[in-house]
């Protein structure tokens, strides 16, 4: 969809510093190259996905969302964007936020938020940029920002004058027409580009028709598609997008959709944008104007018919949807007209980031099962990510955990929360047993509050997880405190809902995997236990201090889930590598003591409880490589008990 | 067991030439590196390998042989190694024959045929170098054409003077510690040295005590093991040892053992080398001299006698047999010592070549299943080797046809025994499909011979495809002409005795595969078939003008082996990769013509039948993906033939 002429213009105007081009021709490539490179900038790029959408005409939605205030709304969006994430949309975007210091790396930072999304939410996300105010230097600085985080798409606006006396700022752009030139001059093809279209003409322009004169001039600059403002009558957007198309403009043109989620709020949206809203509309909403939920509920409805009429016109490929960062009226527009993914398939067990950088990845460790954002964080660095293979990780050079950023070491949840959940006060080692019992058992403790994350998961249990609830609650109780977990598979279809992943028509399988703290008496029964359970079973056993005892060949991985499918290499997203165990085991160690005993105060007996589990407990994982068979582990875990409680006890005592 | 001392002396001659220095020091790593790449140098040394067998107690054995004097010489001393190799030796080494060319690039020269054990028969060899008579320049060019072959250790050898009168040359050497001492400064460490060791002294030496010395000065030099020259007392080799202890000489001392085959070649070589055989060997051999079973059947006893005694002494860690290129003798020593690996384990379900390059290779096409040679002299100039991934081949540049070589378009049979195996005369097409049932039947074709081999595969069925063997019988009778077939294998153990490979304790898996020549008629009917077969089966096929008929997901290769282990990554050692397929069909018709046509007369009616499946037949590969179900392939060729009989045949006719 690329617009020839556009491309005739931008690139009779590059300049020497194309020298940041990342058009990947120059790459030379060896005779044979064993790792699937794919030049992300060719294959993957947002206008190939529309491109492909529109020839499938499997149509798409966008969602846009603006960054937070506060750091704990920072949080909270992040989580959103995982949830808003798996209905499926195309691409994000982040508006740039001019007062809030949008370039920054706050994590309230437009810059921040949009990484956070590409990087660990794993989303299509473009970036708004603004001109006005704002030298030549200072937008290449944020482009050149941008793109080192992995951003690849950029949505280049005017934004509005501060003020009435706004003039251009010496080198500096008066319109998004130079920022579009100026971002294909400055980085060539690096990015794909939106731009803004008004369908009743910008206010500020002098006639409709000028306005779209503009338009043109911006896609003509290097534009790659539009995103209009927002409008209440389908009408009113399929006429300008006849307009569109009859001066030239062949770009897809995506309409943006904003359901009136309040009337107040409406009335201060239309006052900005200088928008007016059709008398059919207020003279529906005047009645209930505060009846706030009577207004969602018409605002739902307004928004699915006016969508209804847009995708049947057959000039609409996708919807772009002005979230206003809430979730519930945009979702259920979107599930009534069928384009809410309710089932995404997931391609990997994991979700992938979506950095260019990371495009190959498809082997993680299965430590970071729960916590993949800390994955992502601590290995945000490396050059290159494994693929296909894990590899022999001599040096992993993962990130120190001294580092910390939004969702690193803390819990989404508020320390009264926490307290409520993991105990006011704790008595025992048992007390301790009783939280992580409670936390898959699902029942509420004794204070009548459930327990609904654990330091080590912030999410309820995972429904694979709860194949396994039952047995897993019998060993918490006994001081066996299972933090990751996962059933044996042997060719489940990739389309199961449960444990599937990867595309139809696959079959997936698993090693059955424990990971837990116990005691260093438990450790010292169990480890006469394994002897019996050689070579079945690897083991690793690490303790605060790094004392390590582990079976695991030459220190190798060992890949613990793997998929087979039609026309393809084997997949095997997790392995169960002993390098990386040792930089896990200081995060899983550190989260006692920075989630949980930090909420106590200082040599309160609750801390001390948890501080002599952090420095005396041992984190130990086991595999159990007889997949096919029904998993040992809880075989192991009762003799060790039976050894323990049997009427000769091991001599050896603790470790 | 490197011996210090000599490696001081060494280390005070580096020279500036050390530029050639492969210590791999360094060598900086990236950050991170998803490919397990070894230090071949490091980590698997011969000099490693026997430091661990001698730590294990695993006593081993190695072979020596000399170079061939033509080429269909060279051919059968190839399938030597390889049936040899599979009984487990060390290593082999390859004696330098100065008459014969032997750094030349001769198909039967030294270095040519250790380059073959090497990188086509896998098998760690030992070159052997002389010195005498060549100039130091010409010896460094030799030890670097061995380093970029792939070879990794050197023999080194005074050499026997041509002539009487010889004298050093100018510049070069006149002692084999010369020849070390170059090596290690030329070459630093890269290549591990052996030297040679005389029980008896060598013959020109001055004394016992005099040659003692000059092999504790060879070994100080920087020389890693000894291998002695052959004796026939126990005694001798034992005090041997005992007296180079004594000395300080601290490496490996391996016996050289020669099993007596005949009673004249005895007498001479004894003359040769100035050794006497003990009068009670004599007294044996005497009344039976002209009866070569029997004395051979002697030879055979009295080295076993011999092993078992220098075994039972623990001073052996090996036993280094002079084959004199035959097997009977030396293999029947052997496997009365228990030291014959009748049953090997495979590590990959193809032989691994021994070049250090290829070391991390571990994925290869299925199509070269029968033909690995030809895939290894294909693929010599890859820069890397899949590893993990076959990964997304785009244009891997496989090594011309136009190449000849050894084993690579030429079969091992002689012209007179592929005319009676394949026809002297065909009449038809049919004729053909007759040959192809004859080989998978075993059964002798109607002029009484047995067709051992085809131009697609060289040696009888192997028993994985026995499986099979009625099924594919039964189409070949109709032309489905199959070179290359794999059954389903859903999770058999890693030990089993036909499809096993790898580590113990692990399951392997394979998805049906077939591969055929078939008419284009059968080709429009097996597409039409196929339809029903979506997305269950894929598909390539190809005619030898290029037209190209596939189903593959964008081109990518699919899995068609794998294997999962204890503590391991998972390991696919085969692929079915529709682009390297391209590159197989060139050869897969050419054998045709190159190995089966040209058997005929210009003209005749038998070339111009083979010409015509050459030009018309379509060359079709199936994977059935659906491994853990009974294959569906079988069926789909059902359904071919039903639809070519059926009363409403196809309209489309031919393609």
């Amino acid at each position: 969809m690329v617009n020839q002429r556009s491309d005739a213009t931008w690139q009779s105007c590059k300049s020497d510093s194309s020298g940041t081009s990342n058009s990947g021709e120059s790459s030379k490539e060896s005779s044979r190259c064993s790792t699937p490179v794919l030049d992300a900038d060719r294959t993957d790029r947002l206008r190939d996905k529309m491109r492909r959408r529109i020839e499938s005409g499997d149509r798409w939605f966008s969602l846009e969302f603006f960054p937070p205030r506060t750091s704990s709304g920072a949080v909270n969006l992040i989580s959103r964007f995982d949830r808003m994430g798996s209905g499926g949309p195309l691409f994000i975007d982040i508006t740039w936020h001019p007062a809030g210091d949008p370039g920054s790396d706050k994590e309230t930072s437009s810059m921040m938020i949009a990484s956070t999304a590409v990087n660990y939410c794993g989303l299509e996300s473009v970036l708004h940029l603004t001109c006005c105010n704002q030298t030549k230097d200072k937008i290449t600085g944020h482009l050149d920002k941008a793109k080192r985080l992995g951003l690849k798409n950029i949505m280049a606006l005017r934004g509005d004058p501060v003020g009435a006396d706004w003039v251009e700022e010496d080198g500096g752009f008066s319109y998004a027409t130079d920022l579009v030139k100026h971002i294909r001059c400055e980085f060539d093809d690096y990015f794909d580009i939106c731009v803004a279209g008004y369908p009743t003409g910008h206010p500020e322009a002098e006639s409709y028709e000028v306005d779209l004169t503009h338009l043109k001039e911006k896609v003509d600059a290097g534009a790659h598609f539009i995103v209009t403002q927002l409008f209440f009558r389908a009408e009113t957007f399929l006429k300008f997008v006849k307009d569109c198309r009859s001066i030239g403009i062949t770009c897809p043109i995506l309409p943006g959709i904003f359901p009136i989620q309040g009337y107040h709020s409406l009335r201060q949206l239309v006052k900005l944008s200088k928008l007016e809203v059709p008398e059919e509309m207020t003279q529906v909403m005047e009645p209930i104007k505060d009846n706030d939920a009577a207004i969602r509920s018409y605002g739902i409805h307004q928004a699915v018919e006016m969508c209804k009429i847009l995708l049947a016109s057959g000039e609409v490929p996708g919807l772009h949807f002005y979230t206003l960062n809430r979730e519930v009226a945009t979702v259920e527009v979107l599930r009534q007209l069928g384009l809410w993914a309710e089932d995404p398939r997931r391609p990997l067990p994991w979700a992938i980031s979506a950095h260019p950088k990371r495009k190959v990845e498809d082997v993680r460790p299965i430590f970071w099962a729960s916590r993949p954002k800390s994955y992502i964080y601590r290995t945000q660095d490396w050059d290159d990510f494994p693929n296909g293979r894990w590899g022999n990780s001599a040096s992993p050079a993962f990130g120190e955990l001294t580092d910390y950023y939004l969702f690193y070491l803390k819990s989404k949840s508020p320390k009264e929360a926490l307290l409520q959940m993991w105990g006011e006060e704790l008595t025992s080692e048992e007390s301790v047993y009783e939280v992580f019992t409670n936390y898959l058992s699902g029942q509420a403790n004794r204070n009548g509050h459930k327990v609904m994350c654990l330091p080590w998961n912030d999410d309820p249990l995972a429904p694979e997880t709860n194949l396994l609830k039952d047995e897993l609650e019998k060993v918490n109780r006994r001081g066996v405190l299972t933090i990751n977990s996962q059933p044996n598979i042997n060719g489940k279809a990739s389309s199961d809902p449960i444990v599937g992943w990867g595309p139809a028509g696959g079959y997936v399988f698993q090693k059955a995997y424990m990971e837990f703290f116990t005691s260093s008496e438990n450790v010292a029964a169990l480890l006469q236990v394994l002897k019996k359970y050689e070579p079945r079973v690897n083991y690793h056993i690490v303790n605060v201090q790094g004392r390590n005892i582990t079976n695991a060949p030459d220190m190798q991985p060992s890949a613990v889930t793997w998929g087979i499918f039609p026309g393809r290499e084997i997949i095997q997203p997790t392995v169960v590598d002993p390098v990386s165990f040792m930089s896990w085991k200081d995060e899983a160690f550190a989260l006692w003591i920075e989630q949980w005993a930090k909420l106590y105060e200082d040599e309160s007996p609750s801390r001390m409880i948890i501080q002599y589990i952090h420095d005396n407990y041992f984190l130990v994982n086991l595999v159990d490589n007889d997949f096919p068979l029904d998993s040992c582990l809880w075989q192991v875990i009762e003799d060790m008990f039976q050894l323990l409680d049997g009427p000769a006890a091991p001599h050896d005592g603790p470790l």
